[in-house]
């Protein structure tokens, strides 16, 4: 089907599914599931499929790994399903309310978003909860995968597709599109698609990003600081920057550069570089650095460092460190290099952590905890969708509340504005408590 | 100075005033509408100045009346200022709070989004709601009035920067541009700007909108209706048609189309177009409604509309007239005919209403209310910052709130990631009653 004509169907779907009851969306996250389990079979042949293609076409070991999507995989797909269940619903949550006038009552009610591009790399799983998410929030979806996994992704979206119509969703929630051209095509269809969400490298993302007029929640770098601060306890700073550094090299959230303060004692900070070392991180160490501590290290994991170029994203055993005069110093390094994504300072001084918490803008800021918390099962969102560097709407780890949006539900018996313009009569406006659920509230 | 450079300096100025005091921004708002208090005569002057030029141009007399900005409305924008003193500070609000293991807190806290491009048509009271918004929010803003205002806008904003400047906000906080080149340069600095507000007419609007990248909060069409449901009670049928369409008929959220169920009786029906037309309303009549009500109106307020094309914006004591079958057919047509602004629905009946607020895909839905509504002041926002159509950030009348993203604060004791990745902690995820202000809550 054209590329337009399908966003179409899926767009009027995504009308039909904002309406659908909190019954239906439950039922069909169930019936989900056990499709899944019921086709977890006739998932895996195709996966094989791909897998064999994959290997033939000297796929590496790494994007083979993420390829694979066997029984178990297919049993956390499941399990996630299954936990998005248990979250409340998030469709027609009063956010505000307020008395405009007697009998004049406004409501602030969260809603589904719409139509949904979800746009992946390789990795099957993220169809599935993708697929899920969409389900749970009332939104229609357009999900692309990698075309390595086109066997696996045409199985298993027909197989979610089929489910969330049995349960009452509309035709067309669900589409899978398998070119790259139809994706080209999607990004320009501002009409219908209400929200992009691309997963995968930042080189994809960023194509995606630059790609489209559509609003785009998602990351396309992460690079991330550890600051310690002149008073940061040793043993601490020595464990928060292996953490943030080493304990998944690979991942957004880990710190790509050490900035440590000019009076952070030279002994504690060879002790810390130290430990990085043996946890087999290799460092790239401004001039200041490598006078204040190359002579305690292993010469064969220190490099110099004398460019300015401070944004780069390793993704790996690596780790830039530049030693700063100041708390403001650290903060407009931050700020001038970094990717709004994660930065935390190691300090014991409450007045210095505010201090760089309000300053640094990023989507996460922290004091005293490893970099590599930003993310949404460790928040406890409960699912996520992905992890937004941009400043409108959802930021930092965002969970289904990514996919709402909200609209103002506006109650009366018959008011005209005439009679304010007139001063025959007078608002109110007095906040009143949430009383739950628009469909409740107005039983009251 | 060269537009980009100009940019830089208040991005710079808006990384500082995010973390402006409240004590701050108050005194900067005390200081501008004092400002203003002691300028009047200067503003009335040049604004007198501008006023000379635009009838020697013979702009038309609406514009002029725009354009002008006497002691009257200097002193309504001093009195806005004022009001906003009064609203709570946004800025450090804590949104959300969740415990995620012992000693380790996370937060998600109100901030302000940054620097922001302010550009409307010649109205310069907008100039100062503007500044007084971002001096409330602690965002810098870049301001851009309409050219025939030029010398008002140039000394408005030289008296409102200074203001804040004294009370503490950093340099470069407030910057005016004069030139529409300068605007075209600005639209492309998606690395300075973080959010472009425009106001003016809905050609103004859109060509901002189409021509950048940078997110744009605003709106260009405000096509609304009202639909009249089978059982609408017929007097209020009557007013709510006549105050939504004739109580400012140039406003945005005036309505353009007024929707009828086929089985509201045709009695009632000539009731509610009479009453339009006794208020100057010119009526565009589908053939439905020719047959159902046009023999008791009067032939010369009426014209046949015979065409599909539902989209047009009057802005004028101009209204079409739809009959349509149920429902569902009247949401569809607003779903595709409207522009996500307002739509009011009329019945006695709860549960239409409900499907009615729930299936129309705008950002204010009404039920027995006048779509006028839809406004900042009138929502009890306090200032009103525009009205957004699109799905992202801040939907509907916007006030302060639309200058604000939030960030997530983690506040730890040295906890590391991989003590939950091996086991050895488990997240507690608990959420926790919010204590108030990021600053007060740290200290308990």
């Amino acid at each position: 089907m054209e590329t337009r004509r399908q966003a179409a169907l899926c767009k009027e779907a995504a009308i039909h599914a904002m309406t659908a009851s909190a019954a239906v969306r439950a039922r069909a996250l169930e019936l989900m599931a056990e499709a899944l389990a019921a086709g977890a079979s006739e998932i895996a042949a195709a996966n094989e499929a791909d897998l064999r293609d994959a290997r033939d076409a000297g796929l590496a070991a790494p994007l083979l790994k993420r390829l694979a999507y066997g029984p178990e995989k297919i049993e956390l797909s499941i399990s996630g399903i299954r936990s998005l269940l248990g979250l409340p619903d998030p469709v027609g949550k009063v956010l505000s309310a307020r008395l405009l006038d007697d009998g004049l009552v406004l409501r602030q009610v969260a809603c589904p978003i719409g139509l949904v591009a979800m746009i992946f790399e390789s990795r099957p799983d993220a169809l599935a909860q993708m697929a899920a998410l969409a389900a749970k929030s009332g939104c229609a979806a357009m999900l692309k995968g990698g075309s390595e996994a086109a066997r696996t992704n045409r199985v298993l979206s027909s197989l979610l597709a089929g489910a969330g119509l049995r349960a009452g969703l509309p035709e067309h929630w669900l589409a899978c599109l398998e070119t790259r051209a139809q994706v080209a095509e999607l990004l320009e269809l501002d009409d219908s698609v209400d929200l992009v969400v691309p997963r995968g490298s930042k080189e994809f993302v960023r194509s995606i990003m630059s790609g489209s007029r559509i609003p785009v929640l998602g990351h396309s770098d992460g690079v991330c600081h550890v600051y310690l601060h002149e008073d940061a306890p040793a043993a601490m700073a020595a464990a928060l920057a292996v953490d943030s550094k080493a304990q998944y090299p690979a991942a957004c959230n880990a710190a790509e550069v050490l900035l440590v303060h000019a009076r952070f004692p030279d002994r504690d900070f060879a002790a810390v570089l130290g430990a990085l070392q043996a946890a087999g991180v290799r460092l790239e160490l401004c001039p200041r650095s490598r006078a204040a501590a190359a002579p305690a290290l292993d010469p064969n994991l220190i490099s110099p460092k004398d460019d300015e170029d401070w944004s780069v994203e390793y993704l790996d055993l690596r780790m830039a460190v530049r030693v700063v005069d100041s708390l403001p110093a650290a903060i407009a390094h931050i700020n001038r290099y970094g990717s709004r994504h994660t930065d935390a300072i190691v300090t014991g001084s409450r007045e210095a952590a505010r201090a760089f918490m309000a300053g640094v803008d990023s989507s996460s800021v922290y004091w005293n905890a490893s970099t590599r918390f930003a993310d949404g099962y460790r928040y406890g969102l409960g699912a996520e969708l992905g992890i937004a560097t941009g400043k409108l709407h959802a930021r930092g780890p965002v969970g289904v509340e990514g996919l709402m949006t909200y609209k103002w539900e506006l109650e009366g018996s018959g008011q005209v504005v005439a009679d304010y313009a007139s001063g025959a009569k007078r608002f109110v406006h007095r906040d009143i408590a949430i009383e739950g659920r628009a469909e409740d509230a107005e039983q009251g």
